[in-house]
């Protein structure tokens, strides 16, 4: 098992106090030891931090929580391998540019017998299944479409894909071409989305607070979705199992 | 104009000496302020990072001169723009995945009419005529082999594809697939290679200076490809105009 996070916000937002929550996970206040990955979207671009290091003692992930890039999009993940070795290519989000957007997936699960489905043009460059899933998806969607389609028919054509991955096994994903972001439910996924009025929360995972009001616009609007609530003090809600949430500037579609 | 730095070598080696150089020239001691970035292969992965900040004033440049990643191939590059704007999209080195290989791709120079070129599957994300160029190239593959071809058939390939860029402007470019790096001297490259028996060498654009036999075994074959010489007291060879490398291991081939 691993543990996601992803945030789509109608501002750019800084995603430092989720992720330092998600980082002790790994290997500090959870087991996810394995490696952990972050993908921060600007405009048309694309920012990731790989490291096969656990994130509790990386470096890296210290100097990301104390850099303060604002993303509208962020999919981040930190791992506990169960198929395919701890290195710097099996470690999410995995990403591939497809119409000339950066797309990105982070993948929580088993999926049984998912090597069996016939790629494209999209080829695993690890030995993960989820990032065999991954290019199963983006080649199927490029077989169907020659250029990028509105938003609202991806939205309508990656929930069938989703589920066909969820019958092999199991499949929390969070994938984003940088414009929605796509949270589908296969096991375990809260999400919570902050509005104004404002408040504060405190991590459940390290000894931090923040209060939003003090960061932000009445105007922002921003959703978080992770394996479990990060904080101890606010109203996160289970996503029903199976289902697929499509979120844009931070709201559901 | 832009600068860049590229290195291939047959252990894994730490390339912060170079870094440290080159990043000065990021609008410290050159005017090259307009982003950088740089892609380092660990086995079959690629870690990058992209900063559309300039280098010498950059938080994320200073963590990696800092940070010991050690790598056969890497390829950098710091931006003066001249085409396209400032912006993350737009910062080399460029990345695709292609046959299960992630390759890199990093220009200095301007290609007139590069656009008129027809695209493949890959498609620029930002706007620079340097994507355009590496999803020409990729493309053209692409069609040519189903499945990754052995080194020496892209040797063979891709100077005449190399060759037809130059035609539009100036072309000097770095390009990996992480077991070889290409360097077409369209202009102005130099190289230098570093093997037994090891010495000293101090930075032209730093107060900086490595004693190389400290930090390296009798069997460790190392070159360094940049734009300007990036040491003071070494024996950097200027490349040919319209020459092509092929480095695997450090080694010419």
């Amino acid at each position: 098992m691993c543990e996601l996070l992803g945030m789509s916000a109608n501002v750019p937002t800084d995603i430092r106090f989720s992720f330092a929550g998600l980082a002790r996970r790994g290997g500090d206040t959870g087991p996810h030891s394995d490696g952990w990955g972050i993908a921060f979207y600007e405009g048309r671009g694309c920012r990731t931090f790989h490291d096969p290091e656990p994130s509790a003692r990386s470096d890296l992930a210290r100097l990301l929580r104390a850099y303060p890039i604002r993303s509208r999009v962020v999919v981040a993940h930190v791992r506990r391998a169960n198929r395919g070795a701890v290195s710097l290519e099996n470690t999410h989000p995995f990403t591939r540019e497809l119409w000339g957007r950066s797309w990105s997936f982070a993948h929580n699960g088993q999926l049984k017998g998912v090597k069996k489905l016939p790629l494209g043009r999209f080829r695993p460059i690890g030995t993960t299944d989820s990032e065999h899933a991954f290019c199963w998806i983006l080649g199927t969607i490029a077989d169907r479409w020659t250029a990028l389609p509105p938003p609202r028919r991806l939205d309508a054509a990656l929930p069938d894909l989703f589920a066909r991955l969820a019958d092999l096994g199991v499949f929390n994903v969070l994938m984003s071409d940088g414009r929605s972001l796509y949270a589908h439910c296969g096991k375990r996924l809260s999400a919570i989305t902050r509005r104004a009025p404002f408040g504060r929360a405190t991590l459940i995972d390290d000894d931090l607070a923040v209060d939003f009001s003090a960061e932000t616009t009445p105007n922002d609007v921003v959703t978080v979705i992770a394996t479990r609530p990060l904080t101890r003090d606010e109203a996160w809600a289970d996503l029903p199992i199976g289902e697929t949430l499509a979120l844009r500037d931070g709201e559901r579609h």
